[in-house]
């Protein structure tokens, strides 16, 4: 068994590696942090988990977790790297949550107009398109929820170099801002409301950029991101320009070949959030229209965008099958 | 004009009195206080009212509400008290949307387990309760949303000493919670939910007590309130066990007569929210069983169950007709 | 007082007119129409607006609606063709709210891949846009919902023919698709949920093609409309590619000039839906980011786009104030 | 391998059952009807199992079925009775799904009015109540959702005859109503709603009559269903007025001991919906007051009120763990 830790398991990606690592058949979670409540049961702080675990949350003491075989840590952004380089440096292997490993040393520091202060070279973890590197890597960048869902419906035409111009336009469930109460997460302010915030210069845009110009340097991407009501999932359309003819059998025989073997993405004549609900597929359906074509995918925000992706790569790094454990059909309706 | 002064005039009760004080024909607005916004406009704090005040938040300040007629406190319990003597002392109407006037002082004690020390004997404003001592009152404390619900659901029956036992099992839209984000108003913990609260133990329960007991002394209530997934309304469904048999007509006609001349109560076969959305109407359903009869009652708690009834009040004790600038229709779907 | 009528006064926008029209001061609404609810009293549909009327539902008559002044058509695209010619012949203004009247001829004729039998040159309704003409026209034209949302987004840079490329990427709530239950109102299918639909080739993008390119003929308009788990509001994301350096404070005054002594149009840090909803406003927010500028509009949509939007136009026909009934706030939270 | 068919695919139980047996490790799936949809895969009618299932919808034909160990039976009231007769005779196990076996004859006559024409005697599959005969049946009854959150919630109570008047106040997310799109689950409709309906005489009433019954025979029972917005899940406020004095920690400890060793009851100090979603569990909190004890229980409709008990009623006839496939955590937030 593979001996997990988990730096930050309050909130709800936390709470979400706990729900599905209690499942996984490779893997036993053997320690939990948190500082503000340590000593307390899992179930006490996540009641939905209650039977799952007889664990207490510890605090985040890098001695104890260094007997582990993984460590993720889902803790905000800035506070991961704090624990990140030693947790590297003990020689075990990190899958990080945070977006602090996520760009390289120059974007970064464009992104967030500061020095990173404790940069160790990582794999950016999107596991369908670095699935060799992640194969290799002590540690993981887990990517954004956006990017995910992002990156994912527009990678197979970036790789051609095909794209003129994409307008992503995401619409997320409101898990994504996190556990604690804000104006942003206050019921009444979401009620029968759809709101874009940060609508020209939400720093996930970078995390496109940087992948999507590996592939396609000249690509012009936009981004608006926008919460909806609801609790989970990630609906992005990509609004993609192209350059040259392509019909929709081409485009769609284009993704398929991307995409083969590719166990979670999943090709659907119209897609729904509730059809990818709770699990780790991303489903996604190519549209092409007189002027462009959109591709729209769906994701759970907090399982493929976050912690059932961190398991996914978890899995890739210690050479089990990529969907150990999370095989497990959506919640639909 | 009555010239009217709001105390409290950021929460949604606050908002709400603007909105529907906007358009009144006979009032005018001349004050509105926060200790925190004072100085920004109106449409600053409540962006939908861009356009229907051009005055600022001012300082709670007794001299400048001095010159209106009449003042709304619309401030959280406990804090109307520090307001509301000296207000009621300089001699102009107050109706008071907190709970600090709304229980006699012996059950306002037994509710909060203190002494009032800023006891002044108000009428309880529940309109269509108590028309006549509102028209002659100078402090009028402005009934709890639920036992709006709940008192108008069931008053008839306790009148005629008919009520053996009363459950109301009440379900509110959360922006009764208020306007500041707390747990129990973060989007995510009340998404796809019902979630009772205060079970067997919530101060509503005393009003309704109060104002059935009036009438018939030997009621029995029990109450458990809850909030639904959404931002206003409140439906009550109150299981009546009755003393003595009585059928569905001979129930309706004792209804029909009690809120006889009443505008606001308006019964339906079947009650929705959406029915009273934004309005200050009352719906009620009639629903005799087997064993009980269920009558089951729709307000908006932001309007009936709060400012909507409190300019009810006003224009009873300014003489004017009870619906004036308060019959416009709800919104519906 | 003018005197109204209303064919096809069962649906949501049949509802929402009587809904505006009874607080209207110069309107009386004399008929409404409806095959199948005819001898039913209007509360009886509409128990909402118990107490608001007292007449019945009839017939659709040419005869009895001959004695109104204006008659408003409010049944499905197809159907209004079989009223409007003969109702425009009696001599008596009309308002239709389908998409029968609002392309013309050959654009209609292109959108639906078919010959319009029963043409006549109609004004477009947006009212913004085409006041001087509504003033004089006796057919009027009321706009689709996602096109008056979108167009009242780019309508100002398109007369200084100043973009590019727009892309319209649309939210809904499901009111705009009608009483009658299908798969796609079934809650289960919209609950948590964002639902794009005719992703590439929604009819509306006529009327968008239509009134932008009578501004700036190689306007290139991409869109794409989607559903959001709410009754009422449609937000539009206008991301606008420009031609030429236009800075926010440019932009902004641009926008505020053609918008000049619009009553309706507010210009807001932030839209959002509840800020508008149940109201004739249309809220905008301009925000230029590096590569575009996203303006964002945000009105109700079965107000702004279609019955509030509807008496606006009858204002200005019968030259009364454009905000004449209209002027009350909207409903928020 | 237990070889399973079901009868009636394409519902939301349908679905449900092949969403859990998906991963069942001791059952396949080797048949599944429907009349409209035959010839189809699976995940044309259920979208969200792509990949899990190969196999196509089947004419319902009992020659087919036969094969199978076990048949579940999901599909409408009065139609299940015109297969379980048959199949019954030929010797396998069946679960029925449908309301047709959950009464003792007179019970269902009294309830539907009518003589059951095809009658059998099942046992009634509340899984905790009925452990032993469900081991040794043939035909189990599987129970309403509403019925599986009350009887639960006051079975402890009523087994020791302490329930003096007990009021069930039910409220159900929209997917109990069905995948069919109807009036009632029209997306408007139930939109910032709580609506009760059948409010004094649904015909779950009987089950409950009927199970409560059994421990206590003079048990008075009162029932309000109710939809609210949501997709899953039924909260049960049960109201029960006592017998006799109980204090919290005697209620504790009765219903401690009556669901010892039962897998899928968990205590909370407070019950979500959200806690059990997509789970099997029921959660039950108890909370004495003054007056009464209200003891809220919690379950996902689909799961522990239908196709998840389903499956544990087929675990206990097969002599398998009752939580076999069924121990999966519920999907939170």
């Amino acid at each position: 068994m593979i001996r997990a830790g988990i730096i930050g398991g309050t909130g709800y990606t936390g709470g979400e590696l706990l729900r599905i690592l209690s499942k996984h058949p490779e893997v036993e979670v053997v320690a939990v942090t948190s500082r503000r409540e340590k000593g307390r049961k899992i179930h006490e702080v996540h009641p939905h988990l209650k039977g799952f675990y007889e664990i207490e949350f510890i605090e985040p003491d890098i001695d104890r977790l260094s007997e582990c075989d993984v460590v993720f840590t889902a803790v905000p952004h800035g506070e991961a790297m704090r624990y990140v380089p030693e947790l590297y440096e003990s020689g075990l292997k990190v899958v990080d949550l945070s977006a602090d490993y996520r760009l390289r040393k120059d974007k970064y520091e464009e992104a967030y107009g500061k020095t990173h202060e404790a940069y160790i070279e990582a794999v950016y973890g999107l596991t369908e398109l670095h699935r060799e590197e992640i194969a290799k890597a002590r540690l993981v960048a887990n990517p954004g929820c956006y990017p995910t869902g992002a990156i994912l419906a527009a990678a197979p035409l970036a790789e051609l170099e095909l794209i003129e111009r994409v307008i992503f336009d995401s619409k997320s469930g409101i898990s994504g801002a996190g556990v604690s109460p804000t104006e942003f997460t206050h019921y009444p302010n979401l009620h029968e409301a759809i709101v874009p915030y940060k609508i020209t210069d939400h720093r996930h845009y970078y995390e496109m950029e940087q992948e999507l110009g590996r592939f396609q340097e000249d690509v012009r991407i936009s981004f608006t991101p926008q919460v909806f009501p609801g609790s989970r999932g990630i609906l992005t359309n990509a609004h993609i320009f192209l350059k040259g003819e392509l019909e929709q059998d081409e485009l769609e025989k284009i993704y398929r070949k991307f995409y083969d073997c590719s166990y979670f993405i999943r090709f659907q004549k119209a897609v729904r959030l509730s059809y990818v609900r709770g699990s780790n597929f991303a489903d996604i359906s190519i549209n092409r229209g007189a002027d462009r074509a959109v591709v729209v995918s769906a994701i759970d925000n907090l399982v493929k965008g976050a912690s059932g992706q961190a398991v996914q790569n978890m899995n890739v790094m210690f050479g089990l099958d990529e969907w150990a454990g999370l095989d497990f059909p959506p919640l639909f309706p």
